[in-house]
């Protein structure tokens, strides 16, 4: 244990990251209610009871913060389908749990501010990157049914069209779910991946 | 046939219908286009070669171009459900009528504007009656839902969560489909019904 009133470096990391992810939760949770046009750095460094400058040294401009925002719900859904292409049993199986977990990401808050920008809302550089990203995303999802088709245990499908119809059906929830709040997040995710694996079940 | 030089009261209105629906579908092919904050009723004035209170003469203030755009798309998806409504045959078949109708018209100018606009982007006056007009959609096609819950031609399903997810599916080629551009819009629809139909179909 260290008693010195002076922290050391890795203190002063953990400390640093820490506050870093305390600016950057804060800042998704205003852009997604509030929208990200109407909400100001300013705002979000008054939740927090900083300045301005220190969202600034934290994460960078406005543009900034939302790439990073964004960035994040992508990697989690990168996570959750690279954990699912590693799961054993049929591709029916796989995708299965991808959607699962994709559902409950996207009502979550960086998966939400995923769905909920547009990517006019970017600068142009930060917009090429978040949409490189997106199209990570459905690149996996189309592998992951298209494993299914080939293994039977998916009907042939128009694996793109299927994909596009799945991710539109699971990004919903980033408008409407906070709104009805009945259903848990894993109780909606769960519903709508029985109704639409059902779909693509072979005849 | 009327071969005065001077118009009669009805060939003035039907002109006067013309030129407004001119100005409604240049405007609403520009917000779908380029973003709402991006276009000026100049825009939409310049690429019909008139001016700007020609736009306003026909249809007012941009918040209310935009109202009548989306009121136009719902309109339609409202006709959808009660054509729907009207047909014989089970829940499922009624259902799955409306739910091809309701895709084409989500990638057709009005309908992709109904999706496509954030109820922020208008006024607090004209985003409530927004809101209020796509209630009117939930609630249709949730109704539908019932019926065929209700005659066992669809499986028992959460009726709200069910609805939503339909709807999300449907609504996504507001977002993606001309940017792919291989299938009609006809095509997408009738793929995208088949995959939700079957996964509410009884087990």
């Amino acid at each position: 244990m260290n008693h010195s009133p002076f922290r050391n470096a890795s203190e002063r990391q953990a400390d640093r990251e820490q506050k870093r992810e305390a600016v950057l939760r804060a800042a998704v949770r205003m852009f997604n209610s509030r929208g990200f046009h109407t909400t100001s750095l300013d705002d979000v460094a008054a939740s927090l009871g900083v300045s301005k400058p220190t969202i600034y040294h934290y994460l960078g401009n406005k543009d900034q913060v939302l790439l990073e925002c964004v960035t994040r719900g992508v990697e989690q859904l990168r996570a959750a389908a690279d954990a699912a292409h590693a799961l054993p049993g049929t591709g029916f199986d796989r995708l299965s749990e991808f959607l699962r977990r994709y559902a409950e990401i996207i009502m979550d808050d960086f998966g939400r501010c995923v769905i909920r920008t547009a990517d006019e809302q970017l600068s142009e550089e930060s917009s090429l990157r978040f949409r490189a990203l997106k199209k990570e995303i459905d690149r996996a999802m189309q592998g992951l049914i298209a494993e299914g088709v080939a293994d039977g245990s998916i009907a042939p499908t128009d694996v793109k069209l299927a994909g596009f119809t799945l991710a539109g059906a699971l990004n919903w929830p980033a408008r409407w779910q906070k709104a009805d709040g009945r259903l848990a997040p894993h109780e909606v995710a769960a519903q709508m991946v029985e109704i639409l694996m059902r779909g693509l079940a072979p005849r």
